[in-house]
């Protein structure tokens, strides 16, 4: 074991949560080199580090989507404006902020300058989708004629572009990355069956491979998704006392059949209009898990999404004994390929201290650090040192392979526990409005209470304490109790949260 | 074995290959469903069964650039049109034919029309990616300084777009999908072995899994990528004996690196531009593949890179037949799944004879038909049928597991030994332009010829027969002639075709 540099080089050094918390997630994701800012207003570059943890979204979520049946396909970015006037709520959701296609052609002018041809007008503008149902639904009146055509189950991995005003990198940027569901089915029931399962399938994927747990229920009217029937949602909170959404599945009713008039002819030979569903989770998967597991000393990653798991910092002062400590990592390279059931690289880089190594890789959260000195070697043992705790554990060097699985998976299990603690500390009930707004801003968190309000309502609160409904809890449903704002007697309860 | 139903369902049929070309290769993308017309000019939608290949080609090519050492990242899709005026000529190739964003607002009007609002003009359009060195190397002024960040090894997935005036599904279409690989080198020679490599990559996975021969070679002066040094190419030939692309490979030399002023500190101290390429394969592929391999029963897709191998299709007459066969073909799945070498699926479809079923699964291009009837389970008997040649091969039950694989690599190899063969049938040799000029409309093909023409000299040929230089093909070039155009002594031989 080597002492530890208590001073960091300056590309090392992050704001601490209780000085800045936002200029604190910004640093991580900037010196994790998870992502970083463009010359392109709102749109985020994601780099190798942090597009290798999207990579392993998209691995595990395609899985679990094929697994139930669902298979992918590819629409076009572009959607032609009047697309969108087919669906007035939609319209009214997305159709207002969003990048608009007017032109098919630039010109060069004699002085070397670049600049749109007007002679190149669109005769229609495309919109670059903020989501896509009226695409796909334009196409499913092709797809589908009958009930054998059902249930149509489709998934599409894309880049999407919603113009945001405020942005901020992988929480909410211009353009983003996802995945968005598009399904038929001939009854409501089935629509509804699938729109929850697929929350289940998102829920049971964020609380066991990225450890965030989550709130599971459904939108109020208010915050319910464009042309929806109604809207479910899984909902966190940050270390900063807000909710942030992690991943919503729609039940769309017959809105987008109507719209775009798909009809099948069921068994019993009529015409009827299917029911859809869509649901999407993005790439703020990644913004959601720094926001709830990292800390002062940057990011923190859970080992089952963690591109790379285990990192080795060979610890030597001399030419001879790096050598061997070298040669002893590559040996423990070969065993661990062998078995195969984590990720591991050994850091040769010259010219760095130990200090600086781990400090590097603490940054870039990286879940378990082995290091091997001299020592370790004629006493064949070797020390782990974990991301989430910081705790030290001799290992003898036989046993590593055991002992690096099963810190794994305890530190996989710690990061939701700690999550779900957290959850749980700042989460209140409260019985009155009153009570409410004393209390949103000294103790922020989430609050759950009786709520039989209107959409107006919410509005109200949410002019009042920028909080906003976050949703109708599935587990906390029980009882009946006075509507915190109106009195009136329901049994309905709801999360309010300040959110991202 | 059952009677083949000799007249096909309407939905089934497509136009014959000696009847019209085009058409055959439309009716092929449509009623295989790999692929549609959107409603979006130039735009295709990629239906399920065409984008379940560019899944496993992108699962394959991935794998083999991240084992030589490349890693993924993702970019903007728009591009600031200020980023194209750095380097001339990559104008002059890429920002004239584009999408490009004006606006970042509709507005819906009185009446509940929505146009584009006047008031959200951006202040500075952007483009849609036509291809992303410009962005990319914006970018890679941050990552570059020292020597220690050489060689960068990046990719992208992503979806392009290129305001195409005709377009044809796959081959070319406004929106498309590629992966684009960018890198970074201290020298030129690095860069050139990369260039080099990602050919050799390129052609390998073609060869080996799309089973299409091509002739890999050096583009001319006149057709290589705008702002390279030279491209490189792998070019194949349809069975109308046109040449088509199938993947280029670019020496930047510092033509980005100078326009985006990165520079690196070298070992020894002083400020050098790194030297770059760029590589891509798009959807194209698989319009490729439709041109090389299929037939007039429709798509023909090569073992390798099918996502569905082999369709078990059960005959019977009575009820108590089919419980027999497929409880049979049930029994057999579980087998195939236990030594997962291949995929298989059962054809259950009721009121379907298997004559249209047959014609079915060969318009759909799966490689293998396993067929079994009631009087094969008294024999433990079955029929395999090749989608390549038609062939019927008797094989006892027992027997399946193996000469099911063998028989998949055996059409692996015939559809690139008959493509190969088809190609070099279709080569020929001329030695002046005045033979070329009266063969290559009524005999197309690959013409192989000295050339030490100018770029205009190629442009005078393209307007006179309509035929581009494709490539100097590395295989081919050996002694010294007479450049069938000029008559100037020469090295190098050009292959010369009319093209997709």
């Amino acid at each position: 074991m080597t002492n530890r540099k208590s001073d960091k080089a300056e590309s090392l050094k992050i704001t601490r949560r209780d000085e800045d918390y936002s200029r604190w997630y910004l640093d991580i994701v900037d010196k994790a080199k998870l992502a970083e800012d463009s010359g392109v207003r709102g749109c985020m570059i994601i780099r190798p580090e942090g597009y290798a943890i999207w990579e392993k979204i998209q691995q595990i979520l395609d899985k679990m989507f094929k697994k139930t049946g669902h298979i992918n396909a590819y629409f076009p970015m572009f959607i032609p404006i009047n697309y969108f006037s087919r669906e007035a709520e939609h319209i009214a959701g997305f159709a207002k902020e969003c990048a608009v296609v007017t032109h098919h052609r630039l010109k060069l002018n004699e002085t070397g300058k670049i600049s749109v041809d007007p002679g190149a007008e669109l005769g229609e503008p495309l919109v670059v989708r903020p989501t896509s149902e009226t695409i796909i639904w334009s196409t499913y009146k092709n797809w589908i004629q009958s009930y054998r055509d059902l249930p149509l189950l489709v998934n599409q991995w894309a880049n999407m572009c919603r113009w945001e005003l405020r942005t901020r990198p992988f929480l909410r940027t211009t353009e983003f990355l996802w995945q968005e569901g598009h399904t038929a089915h001939a009854t409501y029931d089935e629509a509804e069956a699938e729109a929850r399962q697929m929350l289940n399938i998102y829920k049971q994927f964020v609380e066991e491979y990225l450890a965030i747990p989550v709130f599971d229920g459904q939108k109020t009217e208010n915050e319910k998704f464009p042309g929806a029937d109604h809207t479910y949602t899984i909902e966190t909170m940050t270390q900063d006392r807000r909710a942030i959404q992690v991943g919503t599945s729609h039940h769309l009713g017959t809105t987008f059949s109507k719209a775009f008039d798909v009809k099948y002819l069921s068994a019993e030979g009529t015409l009827e209009y299917p029911f859809a569903t869509s649901w999407g989770v993005t790439t703020r998967l990644i913004g959601t898990m720094i926001m709830v597991h990292s800390d002062d000393q940057g990011f923190v990653c859970p080992p089952r999404i963690a591109p790379l798991q285990v990192i080795g910092v060979p610890i030597y002062r001399k030419e001879a004994e790096k050598e061997e400590v070298i040669s002893k990592f590559h040996e423990l390279q070969e065993r661990f390929m062998k078995i195969d059931k984590f990720s591991f690289r050994i850091d040769e880089r010259e010219n760095l201290n130990p200090g600086f190594k781990f400090n590097d890789w603490e940054l870039k959260g990286i879940p378990l650090r082995l290091e091997i000195g001299p020592r370790d070697l004629i006493n064949g043992n070797s020390v782990l040192v974990r991301r989430d705790t910081g705790e030290k554990i001799n290992v003898p060097l036989a046993q590593l392979e055991e002992q690096i699985s099963n810190i794994l998976d305890s530190i996989q299990e710690n990061l939701f526990v700690k999550a779900k603690q957290f959850q749980n500390e700042n989460t209140y009930y409260v019985s009155t409005y009153d009570e409410f707004k004393s209390l949103i801003d000294s103790k922020p968190g989430f609050y759950v209470t009786y709520f039989a309000g209107t959409p107006e309502d919410e509005e109200k609160i949410k002019e009042e304490t920028k909080a906003t409904s976050r949703c109708i809890p599935f587990s906390l449903q029980e009882g009946i109790g006075k509507c915190f704002l109106t009195g009136k007697e329901t049994s309905k309860k709801v999360i309010f949260a300040k959110a991202y």
